[in-house]
């Protein structure tokens, strides 16, 4: 039986994910999808961990519905900040880190530094 | 009577005019500021030429109310974009180009090289 599961088509989950290169992305893209703080700290998140370690299912203390935290995860992928794949009943993330900065040079960067980068007003 | 003119206050116009300093700007002020299209145009035309000679008057080509381009002009002083003053019945502006650069290292350039920097699907 072992042949079959090479062959076998991946799970709906997985083949439903469509991705995009940050080549392939606007600056008004960009922009709308980090002009959200809930995305920019699900960025942050992501980056702070190595790679794939991270599941959607572990953002869950963010302040919003699971509908809206799947939506800002899609906003994200669709932008190329993230990869995710499916394993079991987990969806993994990577945060495209290189390729957004290639793309937006500096973009990402800002929204990384964003916490420890408070105005002088000590506004946040 | 020449001692008067010195002494005259600022037209009401002028004095109205409330200026911020990027140190004092948040990332998602920024990027509220830089989300719309009709401003990152501003501030490219602005860009383009030398400081202080486009009066707010010479944008009237551009797609939106004359109220409307009142409004964007605010929010690009209030993020520390812009620099205003009056001179006569025109309001001339400065980019202030360096100042947020500085705060946000790299955004401004995005802004500026955008119209030459279309995604590779060709959309804008």
């Amino acid at each position: 039986m072992e042949h079959y599961i090479d062959v076998r088509p991946p799970s709906n989950r997985t083949r439903s994910l469509t991705h995009a290169s940050p080549l392939e992305v606007s600056l008004q893209a960009a922009l709308d999808a980090l002009g959200d703080p809930v995305r920019r700290r699900i960025v942050r998140e992501l980056a702070g961990g190595p790679d794939w370690t991270r599941a959607c299912g572990t953002f869950t203390h963010l302040p919003v519905a699971k509908s809206t935290l799947s939506h800002h995860f899609a906003v994200l992928r669709n932008v190329g900040l993230l990869e995710q794949r499916d394993e079991g009943t987990r969806r993994l993330n990577r945060l495209r880190r290189a390729e957004f900065d290639d793309r937006f040079p500096g973009l990402l960067s800002l929204v990384l530094d964003e916490e420890r980068d408070v105005p002088h007003d000590g506004r946040p």
